[in-house]
C-alpha cells in the first residue's frame, strides 16, 4: 500500500469575489497547486473534485469536465457533492485511489461561488444541505440548527455564549497572518457577545461568512514522489468517512455527531494514531458550537467539556492542540465546496513548517482535518504526518 | 483482485410520477434490489449514489445520506454527479472499492425527478449540464447541441433522418416486453419521420422523455458471493472512464467521442476482451445520434458507418449485436441519475437469462454498459460477463 504525498497545495483568497466564477476561481488555485508541487499536468490522471451549490449560484452543473479544463489537465473528472463535506470526500476517494496503486498523481480540490447569491440566497441555497420536506420547509436553516444543537447543548452540559464568543476570538486571532482568509481582523469576546444575532443562542460572530474560493492539492504516490525527487514531507495517512441520518429529528441527540465520531475512528484507527497523538487540526467549525461538537467526536475533549476549551486555553495558538490555526471556516471563511481540500493544504503547510503559524507548533508531526456536511449528516477525516523523509 | 458480482437489481417504473421524491423513488428501487439480491442491508459498507438535478427539481442537495436512510441502510453514502454520467460514475467508484478489498458489499445506484419541472423546466435544468457561460447563453440545448452533432455526421459521413429513425423503431420496439419502460409501444419509421422537429435535423421522436425513476444495484465481492451462497452469475469485469473539453467548440470533432473512446479502450482492457466479444450492449441513446457515435466510440461499428446499423438490423433484437434491448433511453426513459446504475441492471438481467429479451442472446456471456454526459465530455463504460458459476 502506498503512502500518500500531498506534493502541492493552492488556495484561492477566500471572501468576496462575486464577479468570479468556479473556473476562475479553481483555474487560480491549481495554478498554485501545481507551481509548488513541481508535478507536471500531463502527469495527472484524474480531477476529483468538490462543489456544492453550483447549480443555483451559477447555473453550472457536470462541474467535473469543466474543472479539469480550467485546471489545465485532459484527464477524467469526477465531481463529488456531500454538501459542506463535498471536497472532504474527494480527497477521501483520492487516497483510496493512490494506496491502491490505481493513480500516481491526482488534482483534488473544490470550489464554491456564494456571494454572487446575496447573503439571503445563500442562506436558502445552503439549506438544501438539510432535508426539504421535513426541515426546510418547517423554516430550518442552518444557523437555525445549530442553534438548537447549541441550547442543547447548554441544556445538558452547561456553558454559556461567553464560551463560544471565546472559540470566535481565538479563531479571527488565527487569521490575522493567513493572507488567504477572509477576515483578517482581531475581535474581543465583547464584539462576539453585542453582534445582532443570528438565531439564538448564536450571534453574527458565531457563524462563519458566506465565502466565494477555490482549493487545489497535487496528490501523488510515495514512489512518485521519490522517483522525482518532489519536496513532499507531508503523507495523508489516515482517511475516514461517517454518514447519520439527514435531519436533525431523526437523531438520538442533537449534541453528538456520530458521523463525526465514525469518520475520526476510522481515521485514526487506519493511520495507528490515537487523539492524544494529535497535535494540531482544522476542523469545521461553521459555527463556533461546532467547534465544540467536532472536539468532542474526534475524542481531542471530553464530552461535555469541548464548550471550555478555547476559553481555557487548550485550543489556542499556543495551547496544547491548537485549533483552526488558519482561522478556520469563521474567520478564514467558508466557500463550501472548497473547504474540505482547504484543511488538508492548511494542515500540510502547517506540519510543513512554511505556514505562518507553524511556529506556534514547532515539532508537531501529526495534524487532523475534519469536514462535515449539513449538521453532520456527512463527515469526512484525515490523518496527516510528517514523514521521515 | 476480487471479482465484483451483481448480486441483486432493481428499478423503478420510469416514467410521469411528478408526485414522487427522489427518495420515494430510490426507496423503491432498492427494496427490489436487496429482495433479489438476498443480501441483508446490514452488510452494506457505503451507498453511492447518482443524482444529477434535485438542486434544481426538488430544491434538495445532500442526497448521499438521505439515500441510505430511505434505502433503509446505516452507512457512509456520497452523491457522485457527472450529469447525465453520474450513476454510472457512481458504478466505476464502486467496482473499484470491491476490488481493491476496501469494502464487499456496496449499495450502488441513482434517481431523478424530472417532470415536475415540465418539459421546459427540465430541458432548462438538463442545460446545466453544458458550459453555461459558452454554451447555454448562446442558447445552445441539448436537443440543439446533439442536432448539430447529427448534421455534422451527415455531412461528414452521408446518412439521413430516415437512417435514425430506424434507431428510434429499433429501440421502441424493444420495450414493449420491458414492464420498467417508459413507452411500452411499437412505432414505424414513418412516425419518427412526420414527428414535429424538436431541433432539426432531429424530431421529437428522435430524443429520449423526460422520466422519473430510480435504479439500484447491489454489488457484492465473489468471496461474500460464495460464502453466502448467492445466485449472482454476472461479474461486472471491466471498468473505465473518459473525459472532454465541456463545450462542443472546444473539441477537434463534432461527431468523435474521445471520452468514450478512452472510456471503452479502458475497460475492454480491463476485462481482457475485445469489441467482437461484445454480445449485447446497452448504450447511451439520448437522442438516435447518440448511439450511432455510442457505436463507433465503442468500435461496434467503424467510423462513419453506425449509421446504418439499425436499418441494416446489425443491432436489431435479432441482428448481430443487440443494442439497446431494455428499450435504451429512448424508449425506456432517462431518469438522468439512474439511468447509468439501470443500464447496468438490464445488461446483468439480459446475461442472467432473467430479462423478457433474454431469449434474443442465447448463450451471450458478454455485455457492455455506455454512460454518456452533456455531449459525452464525461463517460463511463463497464463490461460486464457471465461467469462459471
Amino acid at each position: 500500500m502506498s503512502d500518500v504525498r500531498v506534493a502541492g497545495t493552492g488556495l484561492t483568497p477566500f471572501g468576496n469575489s462575486p464577479e468570479r466564477t468556479s473556473r476562475d476561481l479553481f483555474a487560480e488555485a491549481s495554478i498554485t497547486a501545481f507551481e509548488s508541487s513541481g508535478v507536471p499536468r500531463d502527469d495527472v490522471e484524474a480531477v476529483l473534485y468538490g462543489n456544492f451549490m453550483g447549480e443555483l449560484s451559477e447555473h453550472q452543473g457536470h462541474q467535473g469536465p469543466l474543472m479539469a479544463e480550467a485546471a489545465g489537465v485532459q484527464a477524467p473528472a469526477t465531481r463529488y457533492e456531500s454538501a459542506c463535506a463535498s471536497s472532504g470526500t474527494a480527497v477521501r476517494e483520492a487516497v483510496k485511489r493512490i494506496r491502491n496503486g490505481e493513480n500516481d498523481v491526482l488534482l483534488v480540490g473544490g470550489a464554491e461561488r456564494m456571494t454572487n447569491l446575496g447573503t439571503a440566497g445563500a442562506t436558502e441555497a445552503l439549506a438544501i444541505a438539510a432535508d426539504d420536506l421535513w426541515e426546510v420547509r418547517a423554516g430550518v436553516t442552518f444557523p437555525g440548527a445549530y442553534a438548537l444543537m447549541a441550547q442543547a447543548y447548554f441544556d445538558e452540559f452547561g456553558g454559556e455564549r461567553e464560551d463560544l464568543a471565546h472559540i470566535a476570538v481565538k479563531n479571527h486571532a488565527n487569521a490575522l497572518t493567513n493572507d488567504k482568509a477572509q477576515y483578517q481582523r482581531a475581535i474581543e469576546v465583547s464584539d462576539v457577545l453585542e453582534a445582532p444575532p443570528v438565531s439564538e443562542p448564536l450571534g453574527l460572530y458565531d457563524a462563519c461568512p458566506i465565502s466565494d474560493g477555490a482549493s487545489a492539492l497535487v496528490l501523488t504516490s510515495e514512489s512518485y514522489a521519490e522517483e522525482h525527487d518532489l519536496e513532499a514531507p507531508v503523507a495523508i495517512t489516515g482517511t475516514g468517512q461517517g454518514g447519520d441520518r439527514m435531519a436533525l429529528h431523526d437523531r438520538e441527540h442533537l449534541v453528538r455527531s456520530p458521523a463525526a465520531r465514525e469518520a475520526g475512528e476510522e481515521a485514526y484507527a487506519d493511520a495507528g494514531v490515537d487523539a492524544g497523538d494529535v497535535d494540531v487540526a482544522e476542523v469545521h467549525d461553521c459555527f463556533t458550537i461546532a467547534e465544540v461538537l467536532a472536539l468532542e467526536a474526534l475524542d481531542l475533549e471530553p464530552i461535555g467539556e469541548g464548550i471550555s476549551a478555547a476559553r481555557d486555553g487548550r485550543t489556542t495558538a499556543d495551547g496544547e492542540t491548537p485549533i483552526n490555526l488558519s482561522g478556520g471556516l469563521k474567520a478564514k471563511g467558508h466557500p463550501v465546496g472548497a473547504t474540505g481540500a482547504s484543511q488538508i493544504a492548511e494542515v500540510t503547510d502547517l506540519l510543513a513548517g512554511e505556514h505562518p503559524n507553524s511556529e506556534h507548533i514547532d515539532g508537531a508531526t501529526t495534524g487532523v482535518a475534519h469536514n462535515a456536511g449539513g449538521t453532520v449528516a456527512s463527515a469526512t477525516v484525515h490523518v496527516l504526518e510528517v514523514t521521515d523523509r
